[in-house]
Formats: structure tokens, C-alpha cells, sequence
């Protein structure tokens, strides 16, 4: 067999963390992040290396029509491995990843990928879909044992831009696209998916759409979902598409059956989007509040009122020092406007208007409404780079991972407190030292909210993965007591499978069951997600 | 057995026709309108009466249990025997209604409808759900033969408003309510769902979301499910119920399973709903466009902006001048907008100038932006007159009815062109008169809108329902042929079942029969719509 590989960057992938190879912080840079966060090492831990691994001969071998779009090589077979959860890191820190595919293949069209579903079928091989590879809930890895082997599908090589119509504003898109890839082909028509998760660069349009992502934007249309036109999708009982249509009443959506299926119903090859004119107006302000309760009522009344800003992320006092947006213990509300239509410092100033109203302090370049202030662009540029920092503060031996969720309003400051004060005391005790626990809302709904919690302890090296499943159950005991979703855009994945069984309607889990059964028969689609066929 | 009648208005429903009893044209209105159509009736044919049906004995019998919920009086099964379509009213005229129901339930609990569920999968008896009973897409009606009887299951005895959260923008409603009675709870709170359906006095929520309702506003939400927040089911496998959530990442929504569903894989017995303030701020205008063509391209480039206006229903000349809004063949565009945030003029003048790009020629009041113009006054009290004047040419013998799509951009102009020329051959070749085709935008989006179109035609007084189920398989191949859905947001219901089984995409088809499997394993719930079990 030989490597099909698929188009790859000049810049190199790191295998085991997030991002670009070449942008982890060094070991000084790691060391110094250390000596912040009590308990953690002296020297971080050393990259590890893909050679280190023990990576055993695959237990099936593709027949030969197929093995032009397989390889066995040890590389691919580690960078396909796993995710980039907190858990995936240290797993690699420590040289434990877990079960590594036998096989990874880059189909080219979807007769590739049908045949492959057939031959895993017969097999009784388990496939796993694979986009950017930066699930965060043990999305993309085999952790079963009824399967003869596991084959990383991963869909990268079907990354083109099939049409655009500019006119109707949509595009059609082969799933394997990457976040970068997909804006600049789109960019000469003055068009935008303006889908900008944080895991942009390194995740796929069909990773999106399978995981129902959520966007940068903090109201109106920012998941998937709502850019998603039509879609195509290759199951073992065979492959069809929907139509591209603007909206229709015949029968439940068929795509949003399949938006947020986790590749546990089918492979999603191609999709419809829906796209949008650059904006040409922006103007964006940040408002201080010097108590978190009042932030959130002036957050509820702009997300309840129709000025739709493109952001509105409230940082409470520690994410907003770590940002560097506040040093006072300010809660900070970051607003940005954005029209391609009108110029948007009308609506930024009702916005101001309405936090004023709660007791906000705008930032000293609010007035103005026309550029970022300070405070924006601080917390921008930290949040491109806060996931290159977990990893260097995972490589000092500190628990470091984020979790989101979402509830009504009249659930979320007994929700973020309750976090907080749980979340601190288990890992307290879990560590013997106190844990960093900041929130900030990414995304805010009339009827409620997405609070993104941050969370990061040190205090016992090599045991870092205990203190965090200890402290992810408790977090998922506290989201499910008030009734907050166990992910408001990182998808269910192996992860947070026993907490989505609970929270899922019955009468739900039946259909997704007899559904999953219908498709995949054979039960190969990326077993361990969403249902069990 | 008893009969346990569901509260009722002093008005009396009409049990044949549109609406209100008292409300419909008397017989000189009737002839007057029916001169206006060649080849119709010199006098209109009589009002129908129940007592001029044949409606025999029940087949089953419900246990004593159950009894105080049924009644198999003839008044209340000849009022359900079937919806409120054009080919609904015809076969009432004609004393032709088809299978009318054994038996009619009123449940008053979830309870209730899971024990009529048990007994009717026991017995083997379809059990169809009602709401309003305005179904214009026989979505209401058993037509099948293999079941030993039929059960309309009457929710509006269900009719409460539960809880409402005013803080949170949302509330806990019961499915059998009614618009008008919905509404009239929300309004002390301040609050509106603002879902105006055509069908608004004469519809239930749980009507709404059982058929994926559209809203009387033509752009951003509008269709039931985004008011959607949470849903109970009742299906014969269970009861449960989604949380209530803003948004959600885990797994697919549940809810949009059953939004949509018509009755298929559940009874919705309450629904949370998301609610809005009452706008405060409004202004309308109208535009005159002398070519269809530009005006579509004027309320494209509307939809594709964010002015974001409540209503944007453009009429083509025909419409125009039978709304009284146009009397030169203009086609007009209808503008209005609304907000409960800050007044509207700034983006209706936008909206008026992208129009006036395109060669539109605003209305004579449109210039102040603040009242609603006399083109505006005229369509809406047309509106809600239609479906009355629609059975009043039914009784004149003429055929009349509307249907409705939605298609991207690149295929609207075509999509009407063809319509209007296809059917109007159709209706020569079957009437031996010219028909009337007229057609509207009712809602549109940034890829797309939905036209709406509408057919009165004369000539062949006694074989109307032959004619017009010609006309509608033409228009059915028309949509078919350019990849317009089969119903923007009237549901599939039995009369679209065919050109819905052609649409919707064979992998949904598949998931959807074994989801309906799974909660309906005796194949009771509403037998003939969307899928079978």
C-alpha cells in the first residue's frame, strides 16, 4: 500500500498539541507560565516524538482498488490518533495516546468514500470521519474494541470550491476545506462564510458541519447550522443530497439531522453554503461593570434587543485580567458592530446606552465608535493564542482546559457561581492548592446564554489526567443539575457521551438509534459517538 | 360514550368552509364575485349542512376509561372529517367529504394522550391529530383502509399558557391553544410570540410546530422554529421532553425531529417558546415597479443587506391590482418595519433607496416613514378577507386555490415564468377559459425567496376538483423541475406526499421511516403523511 497523502502546508502540524509546529511556546516561555500557576514542575516536560511511540503493524489491509488512498505510515497514524483536548495533549505528553488507527485514509471524491464504507462494512472495520482534527471531546479516535481495526478517514484531500453563485450568495464546497482555505477562494468574490471559529486554521468545513460549530459572532446567524443550504451525504446504505433551498416546510429538515450527526450517521463530502458580503462598517467599544450581576442584565437587554452586535462577550474579572482588558477586578464587556449594508455607530451607541443604563463605564475610546479600543484588541490577540499556552502550561504539569455551555437567563449567575465555587473546591481538594476559574459569555440569545468557562490548576504532576476527569465530573454534575447543555459548540465526541445520554429526550435517543441502525448497519460509523447503533 | 366537547368561542366555527360561520359572503356576494370568473355558476351552490351527510356508527368503542374524552356525536366528526383546503370546501359543497372520523377526542393531559395512544396502537385505530383544523394540505384527514377506525385527536382542550418566564423571553405553553387566545395571555407581560400565520385566529401552536409553520414576517425569524426553545412529546414509546435551551452543540436538535413531523412520530402536547417585546417603533411604504424583473432584483438586494424588514411582500401586477394596490400593471413591493428598540425611518429609507436602484418608484407617503401607506392599508384587509372569498367562489363553481414554494435566486424568475405559462396552458386546455395566475413574494431571504402564487379559474362547474387536481400536478412537475420545495410552510400532509417523497433525500427518507418505526411501532399516528412506518 502507499501514502495517499493529502495536500499539505509548507508549515508543519504539530502532531501532538495544537496548531503550527513551530508556534509552541519554547521551554523558557513554558517555564516562566509555570511559575505562575502553584504546584506545577520546574521544566516542562519534552515535546514528545512520533518515534517514541510503539506503533504495531495495521490488523487489516485494504484491497488493492482501494490502497492508493491509504497509508499505514507510523506518521499519519499518530497525527490521527486523537483530538486536541487538554487530555489529548498530556496523553501525548506522557507517551499514553491510546489506541492509534491502523490505517488513515485521504479519499479524493465521494466514490471513495462509498467504496471505503463498503469495504470497512465487510470488514467490520471501524471509521472514523476526520477533518481538521481539532475535536476537543475525543471526536475523531477508535476507543472500542468490537471492531477488527480503526481507519482514520480523514477528508482533507476534497477541499475544493466546486461553484459560487454570487448572485444567490452561496457556494458549493467539498467538506475537506480548511478555515483559511475556504475564505481565500471565496475572498475575489467579495464574499464571506464569515464562520470564524476559534479553531479556524486548523479545522475543516465538514468538521463544522458534523460538530453544528459555532462562530466568532455573538448573535444572530454565527453556527453552522444556519449557513447550511444543502448537504451531501455518502452512508453505507448509500448517498444522496438535499436540495439547495433558501428555507422549506416539507417535513422536519432533513439536514439538520445530519448537522451534528458526529459522523455517526454518514460522511458529509459537500455542502451549500450560505455566504455574505464583507462588511465595510465596523466600530466596536468596550464597558466596564464593577459587578458581574449587573453586566449580565445589560447583556441580557442588547442580546434581547434588536441592535444584533457581531460580538458581545462578557469577560468577568479574572478573564478579563488575564486578557489584559481590566486590572481594577472590572468585569468587561467587549461590543463590536459590524454592516456591510450601513455604517454601525448608531447601533454601538444604543448598545452602550442600554449597558450605561446597568451601571457600565465605557472604555475611554468608546465615544469615538469607530476603531477597537484597547481592551478589543488586548483580548484578541489573547484569545489566537490561548490554545498554544495550554499547551505550554499542560508540558509544566498544570490542568489547563476550557468548557462551555449554555442556559436561559434566568439560570446563569446561579450556574456561573455554582461552577465556580464547586469547581474550586473539588480541585482544591483534588491538588491541595487553589485553581484559576474564569468565565466569559461567547455567545448571547434572547433567552439566554453561552458561558465559556476556563480553568487552570497545578499541584500534582503526572496525575494531571485524574484531577481533570475529577473535575470534569463534578462541572458536568453542576451543568446537568441546571439544566445547562453539556456543550454549546464543542460537540458530544466520547467525551461528553454519558452527560449527552441524560440530557437527550428519549424519545430523541429512540429516533437517532433507529436512524443510526438504518444507515450503518454494520456499525462502523465513528463508533462511541452521539448513540450506539 | 359522552361527549366531552373542548371549550368553544361564542362565534361558531364554520364546520365546511373557511372561518367564522357568520363570516362567510352571502349568496349575492357570492354571485357577484363568481360574474367576475367566465364559465362559474349563475347562482352559488347551497351552504352544506351535516345533516345531509351520511355518517354512520363507530367501529370501535372506547373503554369506559376513555369515554368521558370521545364523543362520536355527528356535528364534531363531520367538523374534523378534513381540513380547510380549496379541494376540503369542494367536497363539502359536493356532499362528498370523504371518510369522516369514528370518533372525535378531546384529552385534557398529557396523560389523557398517552392512554388514547395505547388503546388506539391496541386497536388498531389511526389516530390523527387536529390543532385548528386548518390544514390546507389534507394533513388532517384518515384516507387509508388498514385500520379498524379513525380517531381525531382534538388538542384544544389543552389550550393553557403554563409559566412565563418575562425576564427570559420565553413561555410554557399547551399545544392546543389558539393564536388569538395565545396572544391574549402574552399581551399583560408585554410580550408576543409574533407568528401570524394566515391562518392565526383559526390555528394552534401545536399546529404551528407540528407543521413547521411560517410567520407573517418576511425576513429574519419568522418560521415557528426559531421560536422554538423546547418541546414535549407523547409518543406511543413515551413521554419526554427536551430542556429548555438557547442553543445547543450536542448531537442534532432534537426538536427539529419533530418540527415538521405532522403528527408522524408524536403528539407535541407543549412546547416552550421564545417570545419578543411588542415592537414600538414602525413605518411602511410601498414601491412601484413597472417590470417584475427589477423588482425581484430590488428585494434581493434587500434581503441581502441587514435592514432586516418585518414585511418585504412583493406583488406582481396582478396581485397588485386585486389588492386594490396598484391599478397601471406596477407590480408593487410592500416594505414595513418594525422594532421595540429604536425607531425604524433610518432603515426603511435605506431599504426605499436599494429599491429606487432598481427603478422603484416609492408610494406617495413613503417619503414620511412613519404611517402605513394606502398600498400597505389595501393588501392587508385583502389578506384577511381571501380564504372567505376563496369558498365563496367555490360555491360559484370556479376553482380557486393557492400554493407556495421557495428556490434560490438563479431559479425565481424562471420558476414564476414557467408556473404562470405551464398552468395557464393547463387551465385553457381544461377549462376552455383563460385562468387568473398571480403570484407574491410572502418571504424572503438572502438566498432565496418564497413566491406564493395564486389560481382562480372557471369553466367546468362540477368536475372542479378534476381540474384542479390537473393543475396541481402541473405545478408540482414545474416545482420539481426547478428544484422548488414542494411547500414553504404548509406542510405535506397527504396532497404533497408524492412530490415530497421525489424532494426529500433518500438517506433522510431512511432515518425518518425508522425513527417513525421506533416511536409509532403500530403505525397509528396520522397514517399517510411524511413517511411510512
Amino acid at each position: 500500500m502507499t501514502a495517499g497523502a493529502a495536500p499539505r502546508p509548507s508549515r508543519t502540524r504539530s502532531w501532538w498539541g495544537w496548531g503550527w509546529a513551530d508556534a509552541h511556546p519554547d521551554d523558557a516561555e513554558c517555564t516562566a507560565m509555570g511559575a505562575l500557576v502553584p504546584g506545577t514542575l520546574a521544566r516542562p516536560l519534552p515535546q514528545p516524538e512520533v518515534a517514541d511511540l510503539r506503533i504495531g503493524r495495521p490488523a487489516v489491509e485494504p484491497p488493492g482498488s482501494l490502497a492508493p488512498l491509504v497509508t499505514a505510515d507510523p506518521g499519519p497514524r499518530a497525527a490521527h490518533a486523537m483530538g486536541k483536548a487538554y487530555r489529548d495533549v498530556v496523553r501525548a505528553l506522557r507517551g499514553r495516546p491510546g489506541r492509534i488507527p491502523d490505517l488513515v485514509a485521504f479519499p479524493r471524491r465521494d466514490r471513495d468514500v462509498a467504496e471505503l464504507l463498503e469495504w470497512a462494512g465487510e470488514q467490520r472495520v471501524a471509521v472514523v470521519p476526520y477533518g481538521g482534527g481539532s475535536s476537543v471531546v475525543g471526536g475523531v479516535e477508535y476507543r472500542g474494541d468490537e471492531h477488527r481495526a480503526a481507519l482514520s478517514l480523514d477528508l482533507t484531500a476534497m477541499d475544493r470550491v466546486l461553484e459560487v453563485d454570487a448572485d444567490g450568495r452561496a457556494a458549493l464546497v467539498q467538506a475537506g476545506i480548511l478555515g483559511p482555505d475556504l475564505e481565500d477562494r471565496l475572498r475575489p468574490h467579495g464574499l464571506t462564510l464569515r464562520h470564524f471559529p476559534q479553531s479556524f486554521e486548523f479545522s475543516t468545513l465538514g468538521g463544522w458541519l458534523a460538530t453544528r460549530a459555532g462562530g466568532h459572532y455573538a448573535t444572530g446567524r454565527t453556527r453552522i447550522d444556519e449557513f447550511t443550504q444543502a448537504l451531501r451525504v455518502v452512508t453505507p446504505a448509500g448517498t444522496d443530497e438535499s436540495w439547495r433551498l433558501p428555507s422549506s416546510g416539507a417535513g422536519p429538515s432533513p439536514d439538520r439531522l445530519f448537522l451534528g450527526s458526529e459522523g455517526a450517521l454518514g460522511v458529509i463530502t459537500r455542502a451549500w453554503i450560505r455566504l455574505q458580503e464583507r462588511p465595510r462598517h465596523k466600530a466596536s467599544a468596550s464597558v466596564a461593570f464593577t459587578g458581574l450581576d449587573a453586566a449580565l442584565r445589560a447583556v441580557r437587554d442588547i442580546a434581547q434587543s434588536d441592535l444584533l452586535p457581531a460580538n458581545c462577550r462578557l469577560l468577568d474579572a479574572g478573564e478579563a485580567a488575564l486578557a489584559g482588558a481590566s486590572a481594577d477586578g472590572s468585569a468587561v464587556l467587549v461590543l463590536g458592530f459590524e454592516s456591510a449594508t450601513a455604517p454601525v455607530g448608531d447601533r454601538l451607541a444604543l448598545a452602550v446606552d442600554l449597558a450605561r443604563a446597568h451601571g457600565g463605564r465605557p472604555g475611554p475610546e468608546a465615544a469615538s465608535g469607530t476603531a477597537d479600543d484597547g481592551a478589543v484588541r488586548a483580548w484578541r490577540s489573547a484569545f489566537l493564542r490561548m490554545p498554544y499556552l495550554r499547551d505550554g502550561l499542560a508540558r509544566m504539569g498544570a490542568v489547563v482546559e476550557t468548557f462551555e455551555t449554555a442556559a436561559t437567563w434566568d439560570r446563569i449567575p446561579a450556574l456561573i457561581a455554582d461552577v465556580r465555587s464547586e469547581l474550586g473546591a473539588a480541585a482544591s481538594r483534588a491538588t491541595g492548592h487553589p485553581a484559576l476559574i474564569n468565565c466569559r459569555l461567547t455567545h448571547v440569545y434572547p433567552d439566554g446564554a453561552a458561558p465559556y468557562f476556563t480553568v487552570i490548576a497545578g499541584g500534582r504532576p503526572g496525575d494531571e489526567l485524574a484531577v481533570w476527569d475529577e473535575l470534569k465530573a463534578v462541572a458536568a454534575d453542576v451543568l446537568h443539575r441546571h439544566r445547562a447543555t453539556i456543550t454549546h459548540h464543542h460537540a458530544v465526541g466520547r467525551d461528553h457521551r454519558p452527560a449527552y445520554d441524560r440530557q437527550r429526550p428519549q424519545h430523541f435517543a429512540l429516533a437517532l438509534g433507529a436512524a443510526k441502525r438504518a444507515l450503518d448497519p454494520h456499525g462502523i460509523l465513528n463508533p462511541g459517538v452521539l448513540v450506539d447503533g
